[in-house]
């Protein structure tokens, strides 16, 4: 007999087959265990990324035909109901006969939500919400960036105390410590992608790489420059070991969708001011990354410049989650108030 | 007979006598006791504040004549050697025949320094640096100051975290929350006296008064407005409980000293903006206070504005000592590197 226990255990496997996924990328992890009438696991599978079967599929085809009838399945993620790469899950589902659906997490597509429902109205017995709290923690950004259709973004900038990126003669090397510096590379190894204005690849050449100890760190982020202007043909980011991505950045919220369609669910702003200024203004932002360095320069270069405030009560406030020493500075991470 | 522990117990008593003493002033806080030969205590004294009598002379005069002779004098900063108010102290020991002074710190003043020489010089024992570190921290800001021969300076703003203390249209009321407003009535409570620009005075019309729970503190610092324009008729800080002094703002340096002389031994600079970066510049700063709202506002009105550094190699750079959360907000305490 299949209890709530079985399903609870099914899910906790299935929990551990998602996490056997893709951390990157528009597809989610999702992991599927198929149980038999009498609760035993007959198929497992998972999802590999982009262009691979769905986890639901990927168990099933584990099956002979007819051996899902009067099934459970139990899967991380809610039944896809449209037709992207592979067809719908919901109708896989109904096809092979299975008699039972247990989920953890409602799908927060647009298009592709609605499986359960359509599982409900042909008479599949349908449990949503099983560990809803857990599966949304293994699905972690791709969740987060899915419900807002962009990706995750945050601003960030090592500005001295007083606010400033560069002396007035423009030098800016360096601002902040050995350990601000190292902290930032390993932020940037743990995003999807890097933006930046093209004044600042004009201006510093950066690489926009993720350096650990001067070396590549595993994972790379994508560099995007956003702006008209041309990357010089002599820029490092040319050079970057995934490439790099243009966004006119004349529309910036449709900009970020299509980045989020790619498959971008993070996405770090690294400046300069008047690009991270237009970003700040969207108010599209979900967290603000501050490296503070015990320095004053004063002059004209601020980290940022104008971000459509023009009294204090329009100000951006912001609800400070963590402050972090790093060597002699000073990280702040802030988030937008009211954002979640 | 007069041991090296009956020294020690006679400046601890010394040290009690010096704490009645005058907290603020010209002056510092001084006490002494005076020991005969055979180590009973013959008298006490401190000094009440500028004008009164020094500790010593405080002390010698409860003696009847003759009394002292012999005696040894153990007296909590190095005897005076100048005519101020009151004769030299050297003199008046000499005078009364004391055998050994024991005093614990060196008098810090060019014109009042040299009673430890002059005893010698007529052949008094003298035992200089008696627990000096107490000694020194009972002296607190009288004594780093005299040795500057100016006050402590700090220089304090509330900005948003990215550098502004107002948004766009001037507003700035409030950037940072009550709790750092509190603090900043307590620090005032506690420094002698707080100079700002005219601007400041103009714009803001600011009471500068220490509050505290919307009553005026017991301790008030004396306002000094530098520049020169006119302080408005009917400037609020006309009506401050302690009046109000004005300095042209031209020569920093030497209107720093002038306050000293007037017993001023620690400054709280609280801007503007254009008064505090010509502060900064003179690089007479003790003490940068920053008071950070998670705020974000962008535009041009920036704590600090032109602080004479061009590149960042010149930038002033500091060592934060303390950060405090003050509800949501942030108080950084930096000096510069290299003081103190
Ligand atoms: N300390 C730090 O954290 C840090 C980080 C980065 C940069 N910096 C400094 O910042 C300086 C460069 O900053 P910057 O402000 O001049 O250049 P920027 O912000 O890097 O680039 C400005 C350019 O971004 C493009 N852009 C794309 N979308 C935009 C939008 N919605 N709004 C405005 N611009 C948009 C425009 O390019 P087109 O004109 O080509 O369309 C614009 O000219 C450099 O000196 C660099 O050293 C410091
Ligand atoms: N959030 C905060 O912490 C805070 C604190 C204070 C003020 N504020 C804001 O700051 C604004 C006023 O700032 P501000 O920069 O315009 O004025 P300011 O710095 O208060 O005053 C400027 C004036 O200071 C005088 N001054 C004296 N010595 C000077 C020197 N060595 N160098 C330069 N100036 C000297 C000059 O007066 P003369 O021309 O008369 O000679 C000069 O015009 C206000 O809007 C106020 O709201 C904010």
């Amino acid at each position: 007999m299949l209890t709530q226990s079985g399903i609870d255990a099914a899910m906790t496997r299935a929990f551990e087959l998602a996490a056997l996924g893709p951390a990157r990328g528009v597809n989610p992890r999702v992991g599927c265990v198929i149980l038999s009438a009498d609760g035993r696991v007959i198929a497992e599978g998972h999802h590999r990324g982009a262009g691979t079967p769905h986890a639901e599929v990927d168990a099933l085809s584990r099956l002979s035909p007819g051996e899902a009838e009067g099934s459970t399945v139990v899967v991380t993620l809610e039944p896809c109901d449209h037709t992207g790469r592979t067809g719908p899950c919901s109708e896989a589902l109904i096809a092979a006969g299975v008699a039972r659906v247990a989920y953890s997490v409602d799908d927060p597509g647009d298009a592709s939500s609605g499986g359960a429902e359509r599982l409900r109205s042909v008479g599949v017995d349908v449990i949503a919400g099983v560990r809803r709290e857990e599966g949304e923690i293994l699905l972690d950004d791709w969740l987060a960036s899915a419900r807002l259709g962009r990706p995750l973004i945050t601003v960030k900038w090592a500005s001295s105390l007083d606010g400033r990126v560069a002396a007035v003669d423009g030098s800016s090397r360096w601002i902040t410590g050995r350990e601000a510096r190292a902290d930032v590379h390993r932020r940037r190894a743990a995003v999807d992608a890097i933006a930046v204005g093209t004044g600042t690849v004009i201006a510093d050449d950066p690489a926009l790489t993720a350096r650990i100890d001067d070396r590549l760190a595993p994972t790379q982020p994508i560099p995007v420059v956003f702006g008209r202007s041309e990357v010089p043909a002599a820029a490092q980011v040319r050079a970057h070991p995934r490439g790099f991505l243009t966004s006119p950045g004349n529309a910036l919220p449709g900009e970020f969708r299509a980045l989020h369609a790619r498959g971008i669910r993070s996405l770090l702003v690294e400046g300069g001011p008047r690009f991270a200024s237009a970003v700040i203004a969207t108010g599209l932002v979900d967290e603000v990354h501050v490296y503070l360095a015990p320095l004053l320069l004063g002059g004209e270069r601020t980290a940022i410049t104008d971000i459509g405030v023009s009294s204090i009560s329009e100000g951006m406030r912001l609800a400070v989650r963590e402050t972090l020493p790093l060597g002699p500075d000073l990280l702040l991470i802030a988030s937008p108030k009211g954002r979640h």
